[in-house]
């Protein structure tokens, strides 16, 4: 595929010889009508989301090639299916290009997304193609849950355990290595391509949904009712979710510094922006789930042993609508959490 | 509404409260988590379309207030559900704006789409807003179709009849008298809103697919396996939405030049572009269908009790794969259409 890059460009080949290319990523049945036709699913319910990605906003060349923006577009649009304890089936591809573009650049994309959809479920069944003076991608994914399994922000309550997956705050080292590479000092190769890859390719966190769902299906067969748990992905940061939890939820939390989900090298080679990064830096697409405590350790024990980091306890959900995070060794003044110093997209 | 324009901006306002005005415009049970849930659909399939649309590509202040804008935008989605024998379901707004945007702008915009919603079915679940150098809007649509009622661009059989909904050709006329008011000899404003309407203001062609419906509930209902109709919507032209039903299906076509569904007042206002305009303009929103003869006149006959200008059959479909477009009356040269007269995207 490299091969003809950058020579040959998406004005060059036209519209129809675009599509050509682009349909052998798309299953067969569903290329050629104006919309695609979803077999229907029974028992489950509809989970939607939808994203809006910009060059220069929200990928640049600089710090992303053409199959990690794929790839991260549609882990971000999967993360959101998780957070919602939803399982992927299928997304739309609207794709707005400048005639300039190299062909090459538009296959690297959609090989990137395919690659996500392999690994995580779901397939590419239907988009659009248009003319842009920005490259713009519009990704939109459904997912089905069962109607009595669905997570939301507004579920959590007082005494619930506040569960994170994952590390929080590499995937903001590694956009810093790839704006500034020679800002730092020198990063082992060994942590700072873990880091970067931790930013070009996410991985949204479908199998804390999936063991999640197992380890409860004993618990709640005999009672749906009872199935409670609130939660959301981190993409915005690890503050901004517990926060927009607990705002959603009409609650507050106290969150414990010693167990901020840090990567230790990450701890011990930015030691002044780690907790920062791990607080507000976003992207790091993990959930950030809050549990009745009964249900929370053994979760905990059966996801720690198929998954690594896997999940910590951070802290838990407590009356007084605001989120401190507390240091049990009293070393560091308490902090009051705020959404201010989060993402704003304005 | 208009009292803030164009002083108050996107950027003044910020992304927290552009969500908070804009979420009056969504149901209130699917505002605030990472995915809408929809409720599970049992019998039917999904249908899913999505379109991408930018600034400057396929609107622009000059031809299209805001208000229209999302009202075309909506009814271009819901066009290809119809195109699918589809109901609309629900839909999803991405939104990438400048800073600068006037508030009021967007908030248009959004009234647009829920009042083409309001007619038509359907309501908005979900969204994304992100900033982009272009005003950019990507819609996803969702619909419903009983799974042995699916229309295609496949299926049509030597034999069938070619079915039109509506005038073709006025979108066009519309548009050139927006982007050329002063370039033609004046036209009567009864006629120009008309055409200008046809423009900015579509219709799906929902209320067909429901008649059609009706009508065929009668005959399929014994075996349902016999329901055959071809078709897709007319955006991109009626001579592409006929060929490309062609194509698919392996099958030519015989047009009637006497049938050609033109507005009587556009061939006298325009008598040197009005068959260009029906065949090529594109962005009328028809729907183009091929039935069965023993179908077509029950179905010709209540459509057009119900609806003005109704429905025409301009031709039928034959072997030989090409596309012709004949005067029975030989006052003017058989023609044969290509694709490469409409619309290129790049």
């Amino acid at each position: 595929m490299e091969s003809d890059w950058p020579m040959l460009s998406v004005g060059n080949l036209g519209e129809q010889g675009l599509l050509a290319r682009l349909q052998q990523f798309c299953p067969s049945d569903v290329v050629g009508d104006d919309a695609a036709v979803l077999s229907s699913l029974q028992t489950a319910d509809l989970v939607v989301t939808t994203d809006l990605l910009v060059d220069q906003v929200h990928f640049s060349d600089r710090t992303t090639p053409p199959h990690a923006v794929g790839w991260r577009a549609v882990a971000a649009n999967l993360s959101d299916l998780a957070a919602m304890g939803a399982t992927p089936i299928a997304l739309t591809v609207g794709l707005g290009l400048p005639g300039e573009t190299a062909v090459a650049w538009v296959e690297h994309l959609y090989q990137g997304m395919v690659d996500c959809l392999a690994q995580f479920g779901g397939q590419i069944v239907g988009g659009d193609l248009v003319r842009s003076p920005q490259r713009t991608l519009a990704i939109t994914a459904f997912g089905q849950v069962q109607p009595d399994r669905v997570i939301r922000r507004s579920q959590a309550q007082v005494g619930d355990l506040i569960v994170v997956t994952g590390y929080h705050g590499n995937s903001r080292a590694g956009l810093e290595l790839l704006l500034q590479p020679n800002h730092f000092a020198p990063i082992p190769s060994l942590e700072g391509d873990r880091w970067i890859e931790a930013h070009q390719y996410p991985r949204p966190r479908l199998d804390a949904i999936h063991q999640l769902g197992q380890r409860l299906a004993g618990d709640f067969t005999q009672n749906p009712k009872s199935f409670r748990i609130a939660g959301m992905d981190s993409s915005d940061g690890l503050a901004d979710a517990v926060l927009q939890i607990c705002r959603a939820s009409g609650v507050g939390a106290e969150l414990d510094y010693r167990k901020l989900p840090i990567d230790p090298s990450l701890a011990r080679h930015f030691p002044d922006r780690a907790v920062e990064w791990c607080l507000y830096g976003g992207e790091d697409f993990e959930l950030v789930l809050c549990l009745p405590p009964q249900i929370v350790h053994p979760f905990l024990d059966q996801f720690i042993a198929a998954d690594n980091p896997g999940a910590t306890i951070i802290g838990k959900i407590i009356a007084p609508p605001e989120v401190n995070l507390v240091d049990p060794q009293q070393l560091q003044a308490p902090q009051r959490l705020t959404l201010e110093k989060g993402f704003q997209h304005f």
